[in-house]
């Protein structure tokens, strides 16, 4: 059965695309339990031009296709000829699949014992065939990519970037653009909010960007961190309240050094004459300081909560993609931005 | 050899973290060249229990421990037991690797070619060690997590998250937020240079975040796409004409698009009372909408382009990540959008 083939089979059963059934092959070598190993490779040797592979190959019932055994190419060349198959095969909680599981299943387990195929059963335990270590290869590969791309703020595209038609991608692209950017229509809102406040500083709206794309940027770090985390399941649902004690001290050690190097810029481009930020200068550098250690600080706990939260919810958490995250910080680093400019400035610049 | 001997083996001869050398194993099983296929399935018996995997043999010169050719259990098995293995092993061409390639170039190759494990040779020929399949898989994995991390703007950690100390975390994150800072302060210095527009017109400040956002966000699906497909081999550097004029299509699209919203947002708000954009709200959504465009096309050409450049000069393209593309985007994207604004609103609202 060629990749053709095998496609049409996967096709004709109807499995769901990301299912171990449509990444298995039928091609797989087997034998009836009554033998002996020598046996067994005089019957190889006439099946095994056909097969995928032989490394493994399955004992089944011949009348019910049941399946018996494992039995590994290199168990049958080991074993002196006149040994029955059943003394040599693996008989015990084998690690097997059903068409319907999802192939990222078939993934983990793979790499989790290293083995070269895994077989698939259906309901009363027939062989109905058996995914091999390069199609899982593709899988994790495929996986990895799509993982990718959705960090990147987008649907994940299923082909290679050149073979993507112009309008698909416009759709995979455009819809998350435009949920982001529907998103992002609150910073004007928030900004609406606070025009009074820039009107009379308008030193306040120069270090918009500046202040909320850091919060933008250590939460696309923190999301990132937890989503592949979660993925390689070095992370679990239960671990959220660590995570928030890490990324809580983290966001106030990083939120705390860039706004030292923010309030230097302030003080740098004010004593050399570069901007004039006029006699309440101190106070403009206090309020960057302090907004980018809330900024960053919301960044990096919303960054790493928010998978948590869609995992919780039964939703993807990747997404909680780096552009999604930033938009949400956006809006609320602008709020925490004025208000802390109101705090501080209201009676002397404000 | 078990894993911890291999380890200390890779490390005794120092070969570099991402090296071959780094994951190969000594623990192959070989075979002199003047033997029959039966004779040595007799030879594998003796040695096998030992060997880390069997289903591919490598045949040595006995003196030089020069590769010869390349044996699978499967041809072993399937000849005929009086066949000289010189007859049966594969001589030509085989792919084989030096310790000191990448290990990368392992994976693509042993993906490529749906292999089990390659031969590391040196440079006489000799083989000095073999990389298998389980420990590629491990290889795609680790490196998918690097390339994941990286787009999430910071250094790659080696390890689980839990498992980062604190300080180490620290580091690896602080410094790509750093650079990033530093780049995005270049933002205060666009919008001091237009402090006069934003005086006259505060309402242009309002949707500075939106712009310059979707800049970002449209030069991240860009770079993230071009980037995994450079790592991929589905792109490569001569590509890069294809690309830019893909992506020219592609952010000409999605900002006209985006900037239809934008210019109805403007209209939509006004018109019901939301905030009074004053009698020229046309030319304000006009503004909106021609900056939309060209700040999301800016994205998705530099986006793409930053990789392929990054490439060509012997960088990682992989530094080209989300939130460093955003920044690069956020300052330009400034300058645009008042570029725009001048030319429109000057003699009306300027």
């Amino acid at each position: 059965v060629d990749e053709a083939d095998r496609r049409d089979i996967a096709s004709l059963f109807r499995y769901a695309e990301n299912s171990v059934g449509a990444i298995m092959t039928t091609d797989y070598a087997w034998l009836p339990i009554n033998l002996t190993t020598g046996q067994a490779i005089e019957r190889l040797r006439a099946q095994a031009p056909d097969r995928e592979t032989i490394y493994y190959v399955y004992v089944l019932d011949e009348a019910t296709r049941r399946m018996l055994g494992i039995l590994s190419l290199r168990a049958l060349v080991m074993s002196e000829p006149g040994t029955p198959i059943r003394d040599v095969m693996l008989k015990r909680d084998p690690i097997t699949l059903r068409a319907s599981d999802d192939r990222e299943k078939a993934a983990t387990a793979l790499i989790k014992y290293d083995l070269l195929a895994l077989p698939v059963l259906d309901d009363d335990g027939r062989l109905v065939g058996i995914v091999t270590h390069d199609d899982i290869v593709d899988v994790i590969t495929q996986e990895a990519t799509e993982d990718i791309q959705r960090a990147g703020g987008m649907e994940a595209l299923d082909r290679p970037y050149l073979e993507v038609g112009f309008w698909e991608m416009m759709k995979k692209r455009g819809g998350w653009l435009s949920i982001l950017f529907l998103g992002e229509m609150l910073t004007a809102t928030a900004m609406t909010y606070f025009q009074g406040e820039i009107e009379k500083a308008v030193v306040l709206a120069m270090f918009v960007p500046l202040i909320i794309s850091s919060g933008g940027n250590s939460g696309s770090q923190a999301s990132t961190l937890v989503i592949r985390s979660l993925a390689l399941i070095e992370l679990r649902l239960r671990d959220w309240w660590r995570v928030l004690g890490r990324e809580l001290k983290s966001g106030l050690a990083l939120g705390t050094w860039l706004g030292l190097i923010g309030f230097l810029r302030v003080a740098i481009w004010h004593y050399t004459g570069l901007y004039d930020y006029g006699e309440h200068h101190f106070l403009v550098g206090l309020t960057v300081f302090l907004a980018l250690i809330g900024v960053v600080t919301l960044g990096s706990v919303s960054g790493s909560m928010l998978p948590f939260i869609l995992r919780r919810i039964g939703f993807d958490p990747a997404t909680s993609s780096a552009p999604f995250v930033a938009t949400l910080v956006d809006v609320s680093g602008l709020v925490i931005y004025f208000t802390v400019a109101v705090l501080i400035l209201t009676g002397r610049v404000l």
